[in-house]
């Protein structure tokens, strides 16, 4: 969650990891290598290991800054006296154009939904993957408790829960897989979108 | 589409079209070889050769199959006199069960959504790619007309119809992301599940 006592990140780490997440989105994370990511960056692969000791442990840095993104920005928004509805609103208006901000991080994250078996991999890794389940555990966690008050006090309609969280999970991160900023994109195209989908998605399930 | 003319696929190359998915999603298609296929079948490349140039004409193919699934089974439902709203309805619940009858085909098939650069393949299998997308535009736009309709007689919500339909699709195949066959699953567990879907995908656009 967004922890006051989490340490800032440096400017040299940001930068790799902005620079990994566009080469891993474009080549994917399994063909990039941190030579790639050093050419793009314009800089030695000695500055990454410095930061990272292995492809996995940036992978994973990557990942688990896509889940900071969201999570740094959505709980705020989330009113214990609000209606149900009101406040998927409200998380779907905040998360999809901090999605679409950060897009290549969750372009990233949604290569490694397909489902593909992971490599085995170090202990550091490792730690950095239980903690990106956390994280993401946290996120669904949040939509699963509006969607669960919605259902307690029958503003949305009964139904199996689990499915309702992925089908809408899914539903608001669409635009990761489609949307591709352009030079001549309307001002409020991003926020239009946002309207639209958080309209689908509330009523989805009423 | 649901062509007569098309002539009977072959049972010896059906089953290694089955081989191809089941391997290519559990490994990847990127990291999986004709090798991996081949001891999973337990054949000899040549067999496999014999059927298929390349492993990119393979994994193409089994692409094209996933298309071919849903494209046999979903046009015959749609009624040119009934609702939109009937009409879409009718459309996921056949979709839905059809997806995942042949699960590992979608599967690898989003794995193809997350947008990595396709390597630089043969004209035979550019030649395939081109029919892949052919067969996904038909499918899809059998989805935007049905969108198209509700919206000019006023049942669905006037909403950019791209915008929706993208979304929709990813809606009606969020199972392929997250469901896995289980030995105890309940009898009528697809059916609820494809009700379900059906009832939010029909409900966000009203």
């Amino acid at each position: 969650m967004s922890d006051p006592t989490k340490p800032k990140m440096s400017a040299s780490k940001a930068e790799i990891l902005d620079a990994a997440a566009e080469v891993f989105m474009t080549l994917g994370a399994e063909a990039a290598s941190i030579d790639d990511v050093a050419r793009h960056l314009g800089a030695t692969k000695g500055r990454i290991y410095h930061h990272f000791p292995s492809k996995g442990a940036l992978l994973a840095e990557v990942c688990l800054r896509a889940a900071d993104f969201v999570l740094q920005k959505v709980p705020p928004v989330v009113q214990a006296t609000a209606l149900p509805a009101d406040n998927l609103r409200n998380m779907i208006l905040t998360h999809i154009p901090e999605v679409l901000r950060t897009l290549p991080y969750h372009k990233v994250i949604i290569q490694s939904y397909v489902g593909v078996q992971q490599k085995s991999t170090t202990a550091h890794e490792r730690e950095l993957f239980a903690q990106i389940q956390l994280e993401r555990k946290a996120y669904e966690s949040l939509f699963r408790q509006v969607l669960q008050a919605g259902m307690d006090d029958g503003s949305f309609r009964a139904q199996d829960v689990s499915v309702a969280l992925q089908s809408l999970l899914l539903l608001i991160n669409a635009p990761v897989f489609w949307y591709r900023p352009r030079d001549n994109e309307p001002e409020a195209f991003v926020t239009d979108l946002s309207v639209q989908l958080a309209d689908m998605a509330v009523a989805s399930l009423q």
